[in-house]
């Protein structure tokens, strides 16, 4: 059964909205995914959302009818609204045509099994949340396990993560942890800590990767505290040949993790 | 000579607040950057703004004096305004307490000098200026020389691609071509073409680069057209080991750029 939607001060639509709001997303615990494509991804992973809406003149789709039809099956809701109302909704201007209100993940450290993949990336208060989301979409291509986010940094269920992440949010684990916890945990047990570092660094070319090995980027301004530096086990940089002395913390991330895959296989 | 401005119905105001939609900016031929780094960049790399713009409540700094004395020095202009006008003129809720109007670059094909290095970056129907930033702020990296945008791409003089590239866009050769044009200039010279491709191609980990090496990447969604990638001369692939089978442009780039300065030094 499909419920359709036609009014801007419907308490659903006052909801869905709020969902871009980080404040309201951590009180209900839900956060917003969008596009076909990206809602097929989850599906496929495994994850389907609480609530799904679909834009009235939408163009039919076998992926989505399965999508509805699984949604359904598993006790989900399905609404109609208007295109112009669903762009409300996700703040895009060119709205994609569904959807999906899904529940928030576990992102305790303690859901990390480090033995289940070679690399992990780790990013300390990366702000950006595109930086983030692309982090985890180059995760998913590398086959980390997932993304560890240290101290303060953007929410990964912010619209702007789950969409850069192209789907990639539902299938990295994510764990948010401040330093003080995450460097007890990792020595917990096996870890090689690398970090994207400036200082008492080797070429990155080549480097000795251990798995599980942890790339630690820090965020986009001041790079890594010189302390978490310090504390890594293994300080590895990037050729810079022009002016700049830093990389987007995103390509950073990427460039590290393909020579760290190219090592480990 | 400083002016002060304190109305935001000033014509200097509505000119700056005019340059963040690209329709204004090339009527007038010029674009807006911000922050006392980029223009610091900007001015060792021989840029000067034609108008440099101050919020009155701005720290005092070494490097904005100097900046300052540059643009009255070459016939400039200098203005002051409240950091709260500032803000709307940068359409940012952080102002940084500087901006610069320069006169935008010739992004002619006819300027590259393809000998002058041994990567370029070429990105096809890049649509995301955050992206376009990113690319020029790697090339600065890798000690490329420039970027070729072909086909519609986002704007590189757009605020966002020039906060991206971190300077970038001062340093790196920026032109703007259509395939029909580039290709035929690039076949008319020295000039490996290479496009990071899922058809037909070998691995990018240690593949033939040749310099001067032209790095192609396509469209966020679309990736290249077929019969662009047919006219490549080398066709590479990165490991995706996810669900995922294609990664942000930008990080695309930035690992095949990094592969291929690897071999080509």
């Amino acid at each position: 059964m499909r419920r359709t939607i036609t009014g801007f001060s419907n308490p659903t639509v006052k909801f869905l909205r709020s969902l871009r709001e980080k404040k309201h997303r951590k009180a209900s615990g839900k956060f917003l995914a969008e596009g076909l494509r990206l809602l097929t991804d989850a599906r496929t992973s495994g994850h389907l959302p609480e609530l799904l809406v679909m834009a009235t003149e939408r163009d039919p789709h076998p992926l989505l009818d399965a999508l509805e039809a699984d949604v359904l099956a598993t006790g989900g809701e399905v609404l109609e609204m208007g295109a112009d109302l669903l762009a409300k909704v996700t703040g895009k201007d060119n709205p994609q045509a569904v959807a999906g209100v899904f529940a928030e993940f576990d992102t305790g450290l303690a859901q990390i099994e480090r033995g289940t993949a070679k690399i992990w990336l780790v990013a300390q208060a990366l702000r950006d949340p595109g930086n983030l989301g692309t982090m985890l979409r180059t995760g998913d291509a590398v086959g980390a396990g997932g993304l560890i986010l240290l101290d303060d940094c953007a929410d990964p269920f912010s619209v702007e993560a789950v969409r850069a992440s192209m789907g990639a949010v539902f299938t990295q684990k994510i764990a948010l942890a401040r330093w003080d916890e995450f460097l007890p945990w990792l020595r917990g047990g096996q870890g090689q800590l690398v970090a994207a570092s400036l200082r008492d660094a080797v070429d990155y070319r080549g480097a000795p990767y251990a798995a599980p090995c942890f790339l630690l980027v820090g965020n986009e301004s001041r790079g890594l505290p010189e302390d978490y530096e310090a504390a890594c086990d293994l300080r590895v940089t990037m050729p810079m040949k022009g002016r700049a002395d830093s990389l987007n913390a995103a390509v950073a991330a990427a460039v590290l993790a393909y020579e760290a895959l190219a090592t480990l296989g």
